[in-house]
């Protein structure tokens, strides 16, 4: 059977790039908040016993992020998040018991079961896994206004979210990272701690919703899906 | 008044990733061949004044790529490609006359004339300028199924087409490349070649339509445009 796990589920991002002028996991998208579709998929998954919820500071935000997700079925420790999505994931961790952990960004609502599945039993053998996919466009170092370095593309990969880790690693990585370093990620911040992350295949489908557009692309194929 | 430039319009890709079995060009998509929208970017440019169109082998859609592009106005001249990217670039190339030339794949039909016109002022100062965006995703080297490396996303870039370059540099960075080496884009093949390629902002519109989702993403921000 597989061993259980806890998740954090970050939803305490502002949401600017959406020009919606509000909490991104509030945006409606398909007649749902954002959170409330990440939220589901967790519900969904029964070897997550336990989910911790970071929200935004703002407490009527905060409520209404915590309603959104007990509509989709779960029952969320919820806590308050920070300014930095290192210092959410922190926060999260205070919320969480020994065991394997996944911390899944809200904005990423075509993380399926599966994909939950592949990360956690690799975490669960390795101490720390994260989905990736193949980059599609050509990646480049800069320096200044110009190119200075073009990575062998097929060497590259795009890390996405559910990332699953050791929690007492997480923690030990979160408590060793230089406290000035806005880490875009968990995983970033463990393979600075020296500890070796195993890579998963991801899944195309699971973007970061970040623009505009990117909820109009999801409608898209929340309704192909529907009709198909 | 701005310097008059050549573009190659790169359609002679197969679309495996698309599932449609069909020439990507041709893919139907708001009504259109996919290459007709990158073809009607192209005809409203006034400053370009020779479009090379590359097509693949097979005559039936090669004959229907250059009827689309009839359609949206442009006059090519039509070259046959090759089986990688840097082939139908330098078949492109035979039929590029001196100056600046413009290299663009038809699977991104969002690059505007704006755009078009930064790359080609940047690449009449400098040689060679392509468009480039900030990375979404974290963004990691690996080795073997694990991370090898996190650069820094703040000195990464996603680069985009169109990429414009001085023709005779281009010709001599495909010249001086390892034959065997299948070169992602041009801005590749310039930077291998010792030369400095010069970055100016992409649009995080212009992505490459890779997968069936991205389809009704574009479709979905064709009508959002109309509407709105």
């Amino acid at each position: 059977m597989a061993r259980e796990a806890s998740a954090i589920l970050l939803a305490a991002g502002a949401g600017t790039r959406l020009g919606a002028g509000r909490t991104k996991a509030l945006v409606p998208v398909a007649g749902r908040p954002l959170v409330w579709w990440s939220a589901a998929v967790l519900a969904g998954i029964p070897r997550i016993v336990r989910v911790v919820l970071v929200v935004p500071g703002d407490p009527v935000a905060a409520d209404d992020i915590a309603a959104a997700a007990r509509e989709a079925g779960l029952d969320p420790v919820v806590v308050c998040g920070g300014a930095r999505r290192r210092d959410s994931v922190r926060a999260g961790l205070g919320a969480v018991e020994r065991g394997i952990v996944a911390v899944h960004d809200a904005a990423r609502p075509l993380a399926d079961a599966e994909l939950y599945g592949r990360v956690l039993d690799a975490a669960s053998a390795s101490g720390a896994a994260v989905p990736a996919v193949p980059v599609a466009d050509t990646v480049v170092e800069i320096r200044g206004d110009e190119i200075a370095r073009v990575p062998d593309r097929t060497r590259l990969r795009a890390v996405q979210t559910p990332q699953a880790f050791d929690a007492e690693l997480l923690r030990r990585a979160h408590e060793a990272a230089d406290p000035g370093w806005d880490a875009p990620d968990d995983a970033s911040l463990v393979v600075a701690a020296g500890t070796a992350v195993r890579l998963v295949p991801g899944a195309a489908a699971n973007r970061k919703l970040t623009w505009p557009e990117d909820m109009t692309w999801f409608e898209g194929r929340l309704a192909a899906g529907r009709s198909g």
